[in-house]
């Protein structure tokens, strides 16, 4: 466990990419994936913030989104940009690491540096792609739980994350939960709606109607489906804004000119937007990781397609739940939370539940919404003296 | 005017197509497009049902949308399917073709024998691809009334369509205030949102990523962007549905097994669904009429970018007007429509609105909606009285 530099294959700009800390799991006894693949000795790459307590009961893992990956705060080596979350995880943050111990791991599919599709298949010696098994949440999961044995942590003060990350919160503090204390399950589902699916769907389909993308051999071939990624990316980021915030970001203004160019330029400022947000992405992520990770996250249903109710799921739960979803998200809308909170409201679950007022739409949890600040805060403020930490 | 075979350019399958009625517009003098080109004698193909009466004063102007065509009822000559509006215009339905003699023209820029990308370009000898000059809804609105003065038609009775048809409808309505005694706009909107240009954006570059698009020469090379157009389909598709009416109708429900795959293949119904939608309008849609139509949706803007306020537009309207929203539209939602009747109701102008309850979203108007048909039946048979028609 140590600073690693690791071949990154961003675009087919290949280079050296000093990844952080990385820790090799399931040296001693193989890890089984859902899909049923066994792997051993696999990476699982990792950041950590503030300190661990002497005892072990400060650590708050942090979930990652499809797009996110273990740099929550401060610089990010690849972009150069700020973490993901830097607004929220930091000392005297709502997530204050003058306090709590902060994990976050890039989840396994993903491709920051942890066992994924672009890593090399010592099999063949050449990168995975398609060849790569397929991983869900749950070994997303499991996963990080081998990370906290590796940690020596037994318990997590608190599970945490918005979107994908927020499934693993759900994941979590039901697969395990002797092992969470509290869970922040944010602008989440307990499985993907058909709309959801259907978006996911059309980015996969983008990617690989790319004949860049090779049949997933992208890497080998030396090519790179920057553009089918690109147009899977713009798809995704329409979903993450409402319509309120894309109008009164952009309405119907004109980019860099004063009339119609008549013409396929972008003329609107939201088309030159978009396109930036789909190449900005592509130096950045990995196609066949964005692959996985929809899939993953499409897959992703607590009761496991309705063999169990979600009472049954939560029934006993001692986890303090908070729940957090905001107004104008149309991907993860309200009523999905509202769901999940009269689940675990059945079962008289330690529950509370806040629908934040914003215009943002799901990309809320990433922004800046005083008041989604002040409930997360607020909730770790009580569990920690609850739980009695710091 | 007579049944005329055309060249077909559906995908890389070549074909006759008998396309029935074209027109030949602007024979004696040239038609100057909104871009500044001039064309003349340009194809313009329609079809008619039922009968125009002695008085010339029974004509209803049906526009298409986006991917429509002048088929409006009946059985279509490419795909073998009922037309798009089959269920709303025939004899004894809302739109009567018994009382009624019905006209719809495919649009300017389209691909189903009107003027469009796909036609040859006589200064080259080839299709026009790119070549071909940009086109707005204005155009198609100009175009129209030339094929109006064709065939002796003085005013219209009613003009009437839903989404692009929607904006024909009102451009018609305001550019040629005495040509028109009823206008019906239906789910659409006086200018698209940031949302619908943004949408609208995915689609054309999910065209263009395809190599097979050949900067808009497939045709000249026998190629066909199959693949980026059926994306563009895909993630148009998703907007045309309401969340409610794709989770009722295909939930998480799984395509043709009981267990996920493990892989990229269709697992969920909504997958297959959507896959189906993408290629099933490859066979029948031309890549660089989407490219063009999209275009011309985004640019329509009836207060010119602010030039003009909606009051200004609609001041001393004369037209009987019938505004049309769906509950559950949000791609152009019902607000969009309220907006559109508030100014109507500003210049005191004779109009009723009807935002349905219908869970199917913006397809709402291309589907069963019981209570849609008796508001067109209902407004049809008011105006005729008014008007002294039938």
């Amino acid at each position: 466990m140590s600073a690693t530099f690791a071949t990154s294959f961003f675009g087919a700009n290949y280079r050296e990419v000093e990844i952080g800390q990385i820790v090799h799991l399931a040296r001693k006894k193989p890890f089984t994936l859902e899909c049923g693949v066994e792997v051993t000795n696999f990476p699982l790459a990792f950041q950590t913030y503030g300190f661990l307590n002497a005892s072990r009961s400060n650590a708050i893992l942090v979930c990652h989104a499809l797009s996110g990956d273990q740099y929550v705060c401060g610089d990010h080596p690849v972009t150069g940009k700020p973490g993901w979350w830097d607004r929220m995880v930091g000392p005297e943050k709502p997530i204050d690491t003058n306090r709590f111990f902060v994990i976050c791991a890039n989840v396994v599919g993903s491709c920051m540096g942890s066992f994924g599709p672009k890593e090399i298949n010592p099999d063949t010696g050449r990168p995975y792609g398609l060849a790569f098994p397929f991983i869900t949440v749950g070994d997303m999961v499991r996963s990080q739980a081998l990370l906290l044995d590796y940690l020596g942590i037994e318990k997590l003060f608190c599970v945490i994350g918005g979107s994908m990350g927020g499934m693993q919160a759900l994941d979590w503090a039901t697969r395990f939960p002797n092992r969470v204390f509290s869970a922040v399950p944010i602008a989440t589902a307990t499985r993907q709606s058909a709309q959801n699916i259907a978006f996911h769907e059309i980015g996969r389909q983008a990617i690989m109607a790319d004949p860049d993308w090779c049949g997933g051999d992208y890497i080998a071939e030396r090519k790179y489906p920057a553009k089918g990624l690109a147009v899977a990316r713009m798809a995704a980021h329409v979903t993450y804004l409402s319509q309120d915030a894309l109008q009164e970001k952009f309405g119907r203004h004109l980019q860099d000119r004063d009339k119609y160019s008549f013409g396929f330029d972008a003329d609107f400022r939201v088309e030159s937007y978009l396109r930036h947000q789909g190449v900005s992405f592509v130096e950045r992520f990995d196609a066949n990781s964005y692959l996985y990770l929809t899939r993953a996250a499409s897959y992703f249903d607590l009761t496991e397609g309705g063999a169990h109710t979600l009472a049954d799921v939560f029934n006993g739960t001692k986890v303090r739940w908070c729940v957090v979803s905001f107004s104008s998200d149309w991907l993860y809308a309200p009523a999905e939370s509202r769901n999940l909170v009269r689940a675990l409201n059945a079962v008289a679950a330690d529950v509370s539940f806040t629908d934040i007022e914003s215009e943002h739409g799901h990309d809320s949890f990433l922004l800046d919404v005083p008041q989604f600040d002040a409930t997360i805060r607020g909730f770790l403020e009580g569990s920690a003296s609850l739980y009695g930490v710091g």
